[in-house]
């Protein structure tokens, strides 16, 4: 493990980006775990933190070996509207981890905050930023080094959130789980960039629901949105890592594989360096990943972007760059697959020849960019799920 | 986690096959592993056991909670002629490691063996066999409970290492790394079953190298070759977790996307489900899987035989069946996805419109399955392979 | 052969229109005569109307039977700039071709005329001017029922087609081979059909270059253009018969399989009778193909609209409705094929499994829709082509 | 077109195949004319030789000019059993069509008769027989130059059509409508051409069913099987223009877009041209093509076989080899289209990318190569086949 000093020692996170360096993010937990059979789809919360540390402990332990400068605490969700009584401990405990293992190399603690379940019923401010307040408490007693506020679909309720976070004094990141389209009520990605600068955010950008290349082209519209207000911040981005080009606004959620069918769409490690160099291009500096990424696609952000920041990741002595290991294979055309080239340029198949490339979402409003892609296929789904909700309307009554 | 007794209480593997149980096989390691930062791709060993006994142990744990019965020891290639001094401490830790975990419920140890580096160059049986005989000390004084020799291409040696394994008076199971063609040498499977048993394996099958459909198609014909032949023995299956239709007969490591492109191959818990559905029908028993086998698939393997098992595995605390944890989701198309019709007839999309659904293999010798199919593809890559063989050979001189 | 009177006493195409008649297009002659050995790929040029006119009123008649109510002259390209001497008595033939097939059904002979080689490289109205009015003289004296503009893709030089053919007297159609984002200098398709109007076009719309999907998507925007300036206009469509998702704004021209590797692409006569459904539903009455639009395609308009026509084609003799001519198959599950919900839910295969669904364009200027798709293949071939492109310019010089 | 001479001055068929020249056949005549509109799908009968002798003729003079040298009567199905009254006339009119055309270039008349619609339910020889008997007194009072007896499913009935021809002192041709697994009684391809031949066939091979690659296949099998058994006959291949990969022994009529969705899987001319290279590799000399073969694709091979035949067809005046007329395009991409290994190596997008690249075959009975990938396809629509099939035979009753 690369040397660390006194956890004291460490750089902030604004002392790091206002230098110029990568931060790189952490990856997915709820998805990851969900995989490793301890966290439940459907309800996706973080009971996992005292229920089974030791799962939570690991895969924090992996994302620090394959280079995240941030040990993101556990507490997505776990808000009292959603665990109850229960929210306290975990989120306790979530920063107990976080710091047990951020101290063994050069990582931060982030406490971080999520939409609450409450807003598309009841636009209540009042309601909303106390359970934000609740959460914040437990993150100050326990001194994480910042705070994130992530997975908005509604730039409202983050700014709600920014303001109540600001309160502590800790630099605060907010990211959105939007596209390029906007946020649910149709406030363009460049608009919701300058209301969470104003409110007091010093990192912005957006987290999970699309695709690398689609979250950049989000992420593009909110630095050109903060240049035309003459307004500054760092960016951020951790996307999915998985391939949705053909997601409406509410990104992965609506694509019929969620949450059971996503394998096809994984992206490659070679994918991912992809990423990290193009969100390096645009500016972004906290890289990082959101659901699907695994240990060893944060590797690929760190060993693509190791020339800047001058080291590898201690993960990487187990990993050639670019399939270098290959090259002692007995056999010549596996020792051919040892280079770059040779994996930039390959196009994975799927192995399921009777299987789509595309698919159609559930739901409305689909993209401009896949609205005509969508006029091909028959609407009888959408129609059924039309009548299914109305049942449902008159069930919930 | 399910109650166990005391380990000496346990029924053995062949008490508990012989009368009629299911036995949950455990999944991948090496592929797992490598993703997870601590195995190196290209060299494939199992050092981890030393150097992050925490990472493996972690691994066991999921597995264990996912339903398996078997805690195989992390030994793949764990012997002198891939490890050098190392071999005899990274043997020993993987049976600390295993024993340790099998202790927290119903599972057994079993110690495992595989091909050797040197077969292909040297058919030197007396070297062969110090070498399995090696490892096999080290499971004898670490008291295992049965014995695995897995991954053989060429089952001359599968026999010299049942010959070998079977003088510790343990049970023996063996499986090859063949599709329906055969060995390497072109013995078919029938043939291949029947040597073995001969040799002294209680336990025989197929696994890595093909997906679940064509594993099961070999043990089809391990099956057919022993009631041709009036033997018996159990029958065993730990295929991949990816979809390989277009693999010649040396299995996946000539598809182009190996192994770090097969992403879009991996199959979801519906296909092990299928899978689980099919070998059970088929009469194995010892029903587990292989190379890019993660938790939930072991999971789902012990969810669709729980009707015949009587019991759901630990982690189903963390999953609703067939997507049933879905059915509290605020979209009604997500709530939608919340049964079993859904799920097994939904064509699930790559997100990739660029890219095909199958790959034609490098190297030679495709199955006839594919052949036809082959044909409509250039032979260029295959030529300029050859060529580098050719120039390869001479540098190696 | 539907009975038809005497040619004078045929109703006009503005009467037709005006009345609220469907009138249907005729489909491709170019890519057609290629498939059937007489026009040649890359000159387009339509010399078979001399060397094998029975050729050309072969396809005149498949199309009248299919149920055209257009026998376009097959005058594309035919101006001095393309044929040099033989212009003239190509124009002519082909006036008498279209003329003695349309005499035998009800349809008329339009005269049609296209973009000039020149205008890219000189935006010279006098002598462009000149070329479309050669055209017209001869059309004159054959006296053409009416005149068609069609193939510009600058709306600057449609006009001036326009003007020139309306000083014949004749009423003038004009369509352009443009998508979405307008001409290729930027000119919105709604000011585009604006223009066309004030030049004194009574028909406008789009023909070529797009799949209908996107071509109903550029005349909707036509349509919605001359309602903002209340101007009036009959519609008229003429796509390709190709689905073209993943057109830039040139079109099919740019994808890489134009124009010898397009047969994937080719659209059923279900596509078409959907398409005929979707463009009727849009207030398009002048309804026809361009390029891959075989007789089939077109019986396929006359089908869909046959309830509010209220007739159906010669053709239609040789065909039942939606498959009903399998329902005496002695096969049950080819039986099962008579019915329109089979064909229109099949998901047709193409047989092709190491092929991919869409291709990314050549040259430059992506449209928005497929832009982020198009971010995720490598900028090789482009790369590679602008290097061409600049050495070409050189070579030039 | 080609000068010919007196027809009395041709060398007839078998000359020509004695002395090593490669005889091209034609191509498709009941799809293409279903697609121009005189051919009525279901019924699949040759009428349009009466009713529109224009139609057909211009046909036969697209196929000549393609470079065919056999102009093939139209008189597939034109028996009794199919045609009533009609038979006779009709297969008089194509004989004078197809004279007609021959002798405007170097073909011959080939009067062609196919299986049945009898032998599936009454394997009545003497009945057979006389059906066959008429149409082959029409051919002799027509005086064609050889016989072809094609599409044929059960090589018993085959046989008596061909102890039928021989009676008449010409050349016999007999093309079975197989694939690699033989007749629909299970006799292998090998077996079959032996029968042919010991019957009294000339010329042996296939026709219809499959693509290229798998008829090949067969015929291959077919020369193995004459090897075996010291017989010797020239090899004849007629297979579809569409890939069918996926289809079962049946070939392409259990394809679920059989017929009216066959389009994504047209072959391309560069897929013709590799079929004609690998068929005359094969040691093919009567080379042609069945359902799907357009005029464009005779000529591909037609141009493919220049270099041994010595000449190309009258229609490649109309066709730049490899694309090269092309290289003048005004964009430097296309004109970058205008060569061999553009077009060789580029994989053809369907523009279809919500649909699979491979079709589960109605029916029962998958090909072993096809068998591995169907069992990953729901059961459900075999199911309700099965189901209709049960409710259709009482209905029958």
């Amino acid at each position: 493990m690369a040397p660390a000093g006194r956890p004291g020692a460490k750089k902030g996170i604004l002392e790091r980006l206002e230098s110029g360096e990568v931060v790189i993010g952490d990856g997915s937990f709820l998805i990851t775990l969900e995989k490793r059979g301890y966290v439940k789809a459907g309800l996706w919360t973080p009971e996992a933190v005292i229920e089974h540390p030791d799962a939570v402990r690991q895969l924090h332990m992996e994302f620090l070996r394959a280079g995240s400068n941030v040990m993101q605490t556990f507490t997505f969700s776990a808000s009292e509207d959603n665990m109850e009584s229960k929210w306290e401990d975990v989120n306790a405990a979530a920063c107990d981890l976080a710091r047990e293992v951020a101290g063994k190399g050069d990582a931060l603690v982030a406490g971080g905050i999520c939409q609450t379940s409450i807003y598309k019923y009841h636009k209540d401010e009042t309601r909303i930023k106390k359970l934000f307040r609740q959460q914040l408490e437990v993150f100050a007693w326990k001194n994480v080094d910042f705070l994130i506020a992530e997975y908005f679909e509604h730039v409202e309720e983050a700014v709600w959130a920014v303001e109540t976070l600001i309160a502590s004094g800790k630099p605060v990141a907010a990211t959105m789980c939007i596209g390029p389209e906007g946020d649910l009520h149709g406030v363009p990605p460049g608009e919701c960039a300058v209301r969470l600068v104003k409110a007091g955010a010093s990192i912005i950008g957006v987290n999970c629901h699309f695709d690398p290349t689609i979250s950049l082209q989000t992420v593009k519209l909110m630095k050109e949105g903060l240049e035309a207000a003459r307004l500054k911040a760092h960016l951020m981005s951790q996307p999915l890592a998985y391939h949705t080009p053909d997601c409406n606004k509410q990104g992965f959620i609506d694509l019929p594989e969620f949450p059971f069918g996503l394998e096809p769409r994984v992206a490659t490690r070679w994918d991912i360096q992809k990423y990290a160099r193009e969100a390096y291009n645009l500016g972004v500096r906290y890289i990082g990943g959101c659901c699907g990424f695994e240990p060893y696609h944060i590797r690929a952000i760190a060993e693509e972007l190791a020339p800047e920041r001058g080291f590898l990741p201690p993960a990487s002595e187990k990993h050639g760059s670019w399939g270098s290991g290959l090259d002692m294979h007995t056999k010549p055309w596996v020792r051919a697959r040892a280079r770059k080239e040779y994996w930039e340029n390959l196009r994975i198949a799927s192995g399921r020849p009777y299987n789509p490339s595309m698919s159609k979402p559930d739901g409305w409003g689909v993209t401009k960019g896949t609205a005509e892609l969508m006029q091909q296929k028959e609407a009888t789904t959408e129609q059924q799920l039309k009548e299914l909700f109305e049942k449902q309307k008159f069930k919930s009554q």
